[in-house]
């Protein structure tokens, strides 16, 4: 058995819809996440805008990927963030939330290997 | 509280090397395994090869999205797929399993919401 890095799954809860419908906010949180745990993007984030609706961007990362999904409708959005090695993925976590006006959160935490 | 979907974290273990450094199969393996499913690609899969190592690549789905990031040292690879609506992930995680050749799976699934 190995372990290769840690699999947060964060669901965020009590976002500012308006910001959850926002390509662009999430376009930019996504780097700015990896960036905040010194994590290397391998690209451009893909993104995808459900028209009226919710938002979906994928950054992958020298250190696996980080995903955001929102539902504004709910007021919530999905998070995973995929991390090896030593980058601390909480941090990017804190970003991300605070960048859409989270209110709460539950994470579930996966070693993964 | 909302429930969207069923996000499945899978470690797939004692997978042939050869095939998880091939970037063309896992290029094949993820909309293979989208259409198992009857999920909908929004684009092509996003795929970094690291030379001599491992192969990431990721599907964003109308349903959210499937990750595959391989490590042929360790025979190992590392699946999420994150599903909205009535498809069932399972049929994914089995086809994608079976073509990386892999001999033993762990899967946690979280309910997310």
């Amino acid at each position: 058995v190995v372990s290769v890095g840690l699999h947060l799954l964060v669901d965020l809860h009590g976002s500012d819809p308006v910001r959850l419908k926002n390509v662009e906010l999430v376009k930019t949180c996504l780097p700015g996440a990896a960036a905040k745990c010194g994590m290397t993007a391998m690209g451009p984030p893909v993104l995808h805008q459900f028209p009226g609706q919710g938002v979906t961007g994928v950054l992958v990362l020298k250190e696996s990927h980080i995903s955001v999904h929102t539902w504004p409708e709910h007021a919530f959005a999905a998070l995973d963030i995929f991390t090896c090695g030593p980058a601390d993925p909480r941090k990017a976590v804190d970003f991300i939330k605070q960048l859409l006006g989270a209110s709460a959160s539950r994470t579930v935490t996966v070693d993964r290997g």
